[in-house]
């Protein structure tokens, strides 16, 4: 008999945990075969290591959960009469002592609620093993990566070739937007960063109603989603044209996102990737402008496990997808970042992003 | 001397706790002025009671930071230290007893943060009398309202006027979300509704690659973003004709939601609203196919305070803005829902929404 679950009761196992609770997210989605949204009513799948689950589902989501294949108890609420009777029905039920919770995705409400239907309930951030389970891409996975990161790589494309000094950071945002739509995004990974001159500088910056000049670097960091699975690439381009110090720092990080390259192969660790990248950095007269690790894993989520960083010892597998995202920021300045999203083979690694990496100068006169 | 913080203070003597504790999301916007992302990384502010203000901050957001007008101790923490010293960190210069937190923001990982650094630390859920500070809207909150809904309104008569017979719901979702981004959106309010006949009648349906056919219920629920705060607009047309059961229902809705704007005027109450537009969907022949509240708060949220709903007795006061969205749904027949965003004035009530709400039949050949 075949078992949807089987792999989350493992992770109870694991865990020594009575069970797993999943909210609406990336491995709800994954593992119910359907996404449903999370705002603030409480959605919970309980997955005990033995016997049959149960769900919390708010009752106007029972129209789109009859889709799903699920062979356990529900337990709806409408909004008149408030989520927590569900919870302490639950509870009465499969009299848990011990529950591991998706700690970056699960709610401190819903936590309270769990609580309060058993006060001795033992939670545990369950995170790195249940979000673990996504780390090895099926070869599924990865077509919805090549999908998605092809859709964003020719937005970005069309987007590049109507910059202009003069527009607004905010301006081309929007003209990227567009594009990504135009071109069969499903939606967005993120809001795109679009940031120019000293605003490049800020690894998260938002776009400005701020003109683009000539020489200014301009960053683009953005992804496309498609069929539940996020692109995130960034490339730092220069307008009209590069100072010699962009130059430079521009052929750094590009040296440095080669070397990720290079040690990219099945049992490497996160560890060893993010020391061969930041060497070169280090090695740099730009060394004070290291701000960041050299990525994280890519898949469901736009930041996602692993995370590529020295102490991170964790061995990628072949199926694995990381970004490999160098980049060097002079506060006031300027900032240079190159990511790609690099898919871990059998053989070695294969770059699942192709848009060149090469310093590129746009909206010459 | 000004305190911006005076608000959040009044809170926690309110709540009886030492401080309250922010993340980044839109109470933390609001009162730190500008926007910040969270993803795997603890980014909190403490407010207490009494005293100055503290900071958790990861190390790659400081420059942003920077920005922000802040007179308290910043922790900040590198990727390579892990976030715990941080926490531990403030936990010793300001040892609290209790704090209150935003349950339906604040994820367990950074609950399980601040426990570890104060194990002794009482957690309450004070998510209503926080986000409850943005439940009155100044007048430049209405302004970003009203401009938020007016790039939506413009963008769904775009669409109106190119849906056709045979277009699938994903090609006019794509559509419609170019044509926010096109009218000035800086991002949209959450990922839109657009759904045809039968999953019509899924409250929260996702676009399928369906074509849409002759005699459909059409359903749009989407909004812009700008500077901040969300439109949230649902119109439901017919596609080519309406059946004489589609335009029965609608009628149905249609007074349902005019009894809503009819009863809105300040020291109304949530449940009297509610009362009021459900009671039409109860005299009519459709009773069986209410499945949802008649709405909730709108602003830097699309779902916020307060919500719509029998037995919810809070008192709106004037400048508060609420969702009336009244709907009926059949399932595996077909749903319709009409949704105006309703401003609390001195004198009543403002639709900030000004969309025909009038049966409307598109793609007519």
């Amino acid at each position: 008999m075949s078992d949807r679950f089987s792999d989350l009761r493992g992770v109870a196992e694991d865990l020594g945990v009575d069970a797993v609770a999943l909210v609406p997210g990336p491995n709800f989605t994954r593992s119910i075969g359907q996404a449903f949204m999370s705002h603030e009513r409480p959605f919970m799948l309980i997955v005990p290591a033995k016997g049959a689950p149960a769900a919390i589902v708010p009752n106007l989501e029972l129209g789109s959960w009859a889709q799903v294949d699920f062979d356990g108890a529900v337990y709806d609420w409408r909004d008149q009469d408030g989520y927590q009777p569900a919870f302490d029905a639950l509870a009465a039920d499969m009299p848990l002592n011990s529950i591991a919770v998706e700690g970056q995705v699960m709610r401190v409400f819903v936590h309270h609620a769990l609580k309060a239907a058993l006060p001795d309930l033992n939670i545990a951030d369950g995170e790195a093993a249940i979000s673990g389970l996504r780390m090895i891409k099926t070869p599924d996975d990865v077509a919805a990566l090549e999908a998605a990161i092809d859709i964003s790589e020719r937005a970005l494309e069309n987007v590049l070739a109507r910059v202009r000094v003069g527009q607004t950071e905010s301006e081309i945002e929007s003209l990227l937007i567009q594009a990504l739509f135009a071109e069969g995004a499903d939606g967005m990974a993120f809001n795109p960063i679009v940031a120019a001159g000293d605003n490049s500088a800020r690894p998260h910056a938002h776009a400005r109603d701020v003109a683009v000049q000539a020489g200014d670097a301009l960053m683009f960091d953005f992804g496309a989603k498609k069929h539940g699975f996020c692109a995130d690439i960034t490339r730092t381009v220069f307008v009209g044209h590069a100072t010699d110090e962009g130059a430079e720092v521009y052929d750094t990080v590009l040296r440095a996102n080669r070397a990720g390259h290079a040690v990219t192969k099945p049992g490497v660790s996160a560890h060893e990737i993010d020391d061969a990248v930041t060497a070169v950095l280090e090695a740099s007269p730009y060394a004070d402008r290291i701000r960041t690790k050299t990525g994280h894993g890519l898949g469901r989520e736009v930041h996602e496990a692993p995370y590529i960083m020295r102490g991170n010892h964790q061995v990628l597998p072949a199926g694995t997808v990381y970004t490999n995202e160098p980049g060097l920021y002079a506060l006031g300045k300027f900032g240079v970042r190159i990511e790609d999203d690099v898919l871990v083979t059998e053989g070695g690694s294969r770059s699942l992003t192709s848009f060149p990496t090469e310093m590129m100068i746009v909206g010459a006169a």
